[in-house]
């Protein structure tokens, strides 16, 4: 049942659970299809759509409730626990996404830094300690991580991300600049501001 | 003719020019479209009508010249020349996306950073003095801004892009986990690592 949900519904329902939590902390009980698509510039239809594929949320006519979509988005996308990760890669990016103040609040927790540098082995990045990489198999299957960060440079990415796969992560967050293949069923989400902005730079030239 | 380039078109550009500039650090002169497709994993049928819109970069069955197609795409991006832009909310993350090491080397370069907080105002984030918002529109014009940056709470994001847009930016970098609204012409992009993250928590539940 859950493979039969396009992937493009998937990558929709965090923008929709974000568009919830706001409306919560607005104190907004109800919601409708019309006024959750204007906050995120969506269709109707479409919200109607992609939530029919969880169970009748709402009754027609009436709205969606908003803290019952919430509690159920958030069951159904696995946010109702907290989800351990593994940092590989802690130079200026690496330290600055260990900093990160967005993860831990939204239940994601980096519970173990990596790097190859023999010099950053053993120093601390806030309350982490330095692991060699070496001991990423390890530290993944005893802490049961499954999701993986990748900061290291774009040419060693693709060798840490196989490592990581092999180590038993199934979902890798990608911020070294380049373009990585996964196997089958192992997830991967690139984040990279340099090319957020030079997909801009077309439009702003002169 | 620049807007007859469909969007998601130069939506792909950075990732060509990106892969372009690993083969070029190979020395590697030539490339084909099925070789540069299997990098990207792409369709080479792909890549040679992408690339078509912009001119006749390669002879038929002799590939594309590594570096004439990177000065080009280079250019046709606007590229060849440095980018200003100013960052808005110097708190823990704004304070980390100031010091991110992958900007400068790309032509991309925090020329001013703003904050509302009054204990904030003219301390210093790395070589950067911290200006008061309302400052922001004198430095946009005067510095030829086109990129904002806004790194400040989700609740605040809205009016701060409406600010940034009033005062000329055409171009806003958003950090803020709010989706944000922006006017016909011009040009916004999210970076949100927690709305990644939760894109496939959905398939890693037990």
């Amino acid at each position: 049942m859950p493979n039969r949900i396009p992937e493009i519904v998937i990558l929709r329902l965090p923008m929709y659970r974000r568009a919830l939590h706001s409306l919560e902390q607005d104190n907004i009980d109800v919601v409708s299809s019309q006024e959750l698509g204007e906050r995120l510039q969506v269709t109707p239809a479409q919200i109607r759509k992609d939530l029919s594929y969880f169970g009748k949320f709402g009754k027609q006519g009436m709205g969606y409730n908003v803290k019952r979509l919430l509690a159920e988005l958030t069951r159904i996308m696995g946010l109702d626990r907290e989800w351990p990760m593994v940092l590989v890669g802690v130079g200026r990016l690496g330290t600055a996404i260990a900093s990160y103040p967005g993860f831990v609040p939204q239940g994601f927790r980096i519970v173990a830094a990596f790097d190859s540098a023999p010099q950053l082995i053993g120093r601390k990045i806030g309350s982490l300690a330095i692991l060699d990489i070496s001991e990423v198999k390890r530290t993944i299957q005893d802490k049961h991580v499954d999701i993986g960060i990748v900061a290291v440079p774009g040419s060693q990415a693709q060798r840490i991300v196989d490592m990581l796969v092999a180590s038993g992560a199934r979902a890798i967050l990608n911020y070294a600049p380049a373009t990585i293949r996964v196997p089958p069923g192992i997830h991967l989400r690139d984040i990279d501001p340099v090319l957020a902005l030079q997909s801009m730079t077309y439009y702003l030239k002169p």
